[in-house]
C-alpha cells in the first residue's frame, strides 16, 4: 500500500473517512518521511511533532470534522499560529508568539486538518533566502518566498501547505519544486494574521500535489464550498502567452513552452498565441513600484526599530523602495486598476491563459530564490494563477507552465486546470 | 497663555522647537485635561500615563527628533503597540500584547510623537459600540468605529489620533465630534499591525483639529514629506454632491448642505451640483457585499475559536456576511474596480467634491454609532476624504461636510481642504 504521506489530500480524506487509515497513522507517516529527509531538505522552521500527533488523536476520537479531516498542512512562517512561533524568517521575530491563529489556519483546523508545523519563508516573504533546498537537487534553490511550503509538499513530508504571493512566491516555488501552487484571486482568501509585505498584492494560497487538492484547500479558506465540487472542464480557447518577461527566459524554457503547445494541440485544444496589449508592456515596472514602496512602508517598524537585524538584501530592498515615493506609488496603483480592466477584456477572447510559471529550472545555489518576473504581472492583475508541473529542463529539474484565469473566476480556472493538468504533466 | 493641550499639533511642534514648551509640559497638560474629563467621555481603553511622561522626558533631553516632536497621539485600539495591549474592542483580546508596533506607530515615534495611549474602538472596528460619549453632549454617540480617537481629540485630551475607515469610521466619527478626520487614498498609509476588517477597504488615517495637522501626521505615516509642505489652494471647480445616500439624510442635513453651498458661493467659488453617474447608483450595495463578506472571512479565527465572545451585533453581522458568498464578493470587487475609473473621469470635471460627512447630528444614545452611508461609497472608491466641521444641527451638535479628492491625489485634496476649511467652519 502507498504510504499515507504519499497520498494526495483528496485520497487521504477518503481513506480516513472509509476507516482505512487513522489521522494518527497519516501524521506519523508524514513525520517519518520528514525525519528521513528534513536534515537535507530543511523545509521546516518549527515541526510540531507532539502537537500534530495530539491533533490527530483528537480527530480520531470523533466523526469527520469537515472536508480536510486527516489532511496534514504546513504553514508558511509569516502566517500566525496560536501554538507555535511565527518568525517571518527574521531574527527580529525569533520566538515571537502571536497567541492567535491566522484566519486560514483556524478555517483549516475547523475543517479537520492537522497543522504539522511552520515552513521556511524568506525574510518577510521578500528576497533574503532561508536554508531550504530543492528536493529534486539539493544544490538548487526550491524557489521562494514560500520555500519550505514548496519543498515540504514536493518531498511528500506534508500533503498541502500555505504559501503567499506578492511577486511570484507561490507559483514560482511550486514550479521549481514540480508541484501545484495556486494563487487565488486577490482577497478571495483572508490575509488576517499574515505578515503584510505589500497589501495591494499579498495573496494567500495552497501548495499541493494536484489541482483537486488545491481546489479542496481553497474551498475551505475561501469559504467557497462550491469550489470543492469543481470537476474538469475543457477550455474552448487557450491563449498561449510568452508575457512581457520573455526576455528573461532561461535555458529550456522555449523548448518547454513549445512542448506545452504541442501537448495541448495534440489533445485537441484550440491554442492561439496571445500577448498582453501594448499598453501593458511596462507592467513589470508598475509591479516593482507597488511591491517596493509598500514593502518600504509596511516594514517601517522593523526598519526603524531594529535596522541591524535586517539582512543586507532587505536593507537594499528598503532603500530601493524609499526612492519611489508616495506619489509614484499611487500613480502605479491607478495604472494597475486600468490594466485590470484591459485584461478582463482579453478573457472575452480566451477562456484561460497558459504561460510560463518561472524563467526556467530552479537556479543553482541557495543565495537567491530566483526571479518573479513571470509571476508578478499576474499578481498585480489580481487574477487567479495555478502552477501546472510536468516538464523538465536541461538539468533534469522541473519546468512548469501556469494557467491564468479571469479575475474573480477561480472556480472556472480550477475546472480548466483540472482538464489541463494531465495534458501538461 | 493657551494650555498646551488646546494647541494644534502644528502649534505644539513650533512651541516646543522654540523652547516655549517642553514635551513633558505638553504631555502633563494633556493628562490633566484627560483627568478632568475622562470619567465622562471615556475615550481611552489604556492611558499610558507614566509611559507618556517618560517618552516626553526622553524627547526633552535631545534635539528635535522630527516633524511630530512633542505632539501627543492616541492610537485606536485595533492598532498594535509594543508596550500596551491591543484589545480590538473585544473580550477575546483582553490584555493581548502583540509586542510590536504597527508601522504607523513606529513612524510617529521616530518623528518625535508621544503615544498617550489606546483609544476606544467598536468591536473589531465594526458596529458593536464601546463606552465612549460625545464630548458635545454626553447623551449622544461620538460615532464610530474610531470612537475614542474622535472624542479624545475633540475634547482636547490629545492633539491627534489614528482612526481606521472601512465604512465611515474616520469621517463620520469626526463629523459627529466636530473635528477634522482624514481618510487617505487606499494603501497610502501602511496597515501593517492593524487588525483587518475588510482588507479591500481598510484605511488608516489621522483625526485632528485642523487640516494642517492632518497633513502633518499624514506626511509622516505616508512617508510623504511633500504633504507637510502643502499650503491652501483654492479649487477652481467644486462639485456639490448629495450622493446616493441622500434618502438617509436626517434632520438638519438639508439646511447644512445649502448653508455650505451659500458659504462657498459667498467666498467666490464656482459650485455646481454633481451626482454620481447612474451606473454607480447601487454603490452602497456593492460596498455592503465587500465589507460584510471580507469581515466574515477576516474574523474566521475569532468566530470559530470563541463564538460566545462575539457580541450579538457581531454574530448578526457575521451571519449577514456568510450569505453573500465568495462569487458575489468577487463580482462586487470587479464592479468597484470599474466604478473607480468612472469616478476618476468625474474629477476631470471638478477639482473637489463637497458632500455630507454623515447623515446629520450624532444620534442620541450609545447603542449605535450611526450610519456609514455617506462614507462607504467613497471608501469603496479608494479616494481621499476629509471631514471639514463647522456647522450645527437642530440639537446644537456638529454637522459637517467632507471634501473628496481624486484617488491618489492626496496632496491636492489637502491643499483644497485647507482653502475650504475656514469657509465652512
Amino acid at each position: 500500500m502507498t504510504e499515507p504521506n504519499e497520498l494526495t489530500a483528496v485520497e487521504t480524506v477518503a481513506a480516513v473517512a472509509q476507516g482505512k487509515l487513522t489521522a494518527e497513522a497519516v501524521v506519523r507517516s508524514c513525520l517519518a518521511r520528514t525525519d528521513a529527509r528534513e536534515h537535507e531538505v530543511k523545509a521546516w522552521v518549527t515541526l510540531d511533532r507532539d502537537g500534530a500527533i495530539r491533533q490527530a488523536q483528537e480527530l480520531d476520537k470523533g466523526p469527520s470534522r469537515g472536508p480536510l479531516h486527516g489532511v496534514t498542512i504546513g504553514v508558511k512562517d509569516i502566517i500566525e499560529t496560536r501554538d507555535l512561533p511565527t518568525t517571518s524568517g527574521s531574527p527580529i521575530y525569533a520566538g515571537w508568539m502571536s497567541m492567535r491563529d491566522a484566519a486560514v489556519v483556524s478555517m483549516c483546523r475547523q475543517a479537520g486538518a492537522v497543522i504539522l508545523g511552520k515552513t521556511v519563508t524568506t525574510e518577510y516573504a521578500s528576497r533574503h533566502p532561508g536554508p531550504t533546498r530543492n528536493p529534486h537537487n539539493l544544490a538548487h534553490t526550491p524557489g521562494g518566498s514560500s520555500s519550505g511550503s514548496a519543498a515540504g509538499v514536493a518531498d511528500r513530508m506534508v500533503h498541502a501547505s500555505f504559501g503567499t504571493q506578492t511577486g511570484g512566491s507561490i507559483v514560482r516555488a511550486a514550479s521549481y519544486c514540480g508541484i501545484v501552487g495556486y494563487k487565488p484571486s486577490y482577497n478571495a482568501v483572508p490575509t488576517a494574521g499574515v505578515k503584510p509585505l505589500a497589501p495591494s498584492l499579498d495573496t494567500v494560497g495552497p501548495m499541493t500535489r494536484s489541482v483537486a487538492d488545491a481546489a479542496l484547500v481553497y474551498s475551505v479558506v475561501a469559504a467557497d464550498p462550491e469550489a470543492a465540487k469543481v470537476t474538469a472542464a475543457k477550455p474552448r480557447r487557450i491563449g498561449l502567452c510568452r508575457s512581457p518577461a520573455w526576455p528573461e527566459a532561461e535555458a529550456g524554457l522555449d523548448k518547454a513552452f513549445e512542448e506545452a503547445r504541442k501537448r495541448l494541440e495534440a489533445a485537441g485544444y484550440s491554442v492561439t498565441d496571445r500577448e498582453l496589449p501594448a499598453s501593458m508592456q511596462d507592467i513589470l515596472a508598475v509591479h516593482t513600484t507597488v511591491i517596493e514602496w509598500e514593502g518600504y512602508i509596511a516594514l517601517a517598524a522593523e526598519r526603524i526599530g531594529a535596522p541591524d537585524k535586517l539582512s543586507a538584501t532587505m536593507r537594499e530592498t528598503q532603500a530601493n523602495g524609499a526612492k519611489h515615493g508616495a506619489a509614484a506609488h499611487q500613480a502605479a496603483l491607478g495604472r494597475a486598476g486600468r490594466m485590470r480592466l484591459e485584461l478582463d477584456a482579453l478573457f472575452d477572447e480566451v477562456d484561460v491563459i497558459v504561460t510560463p510559471a518561472a524563467p526556467g529550472e530552479a537556479p543553482e545555489g541557495l543565495g537567491s530564490t530566483g526571479k518573479a518576473v513571470f509571476n508578478s504581472p499576474w499578481t498585480l492583475m489580481h487574477v487567479p494563477c495555478i502552477c501546472l508541473p510536468g516538464m523538465r529542463g536541461p538539468k533534469g529539474l522541473p519546468i512548469s507552465m501556469q494557467a491564468v484565469g479571469k479575475r474573480g473566476d477561480d472556480r472556472r480556472l480550477l475546472a480548466h486546470a483540472m482538464a489541463l493538468e494531465p495534458v501538461l504533466r
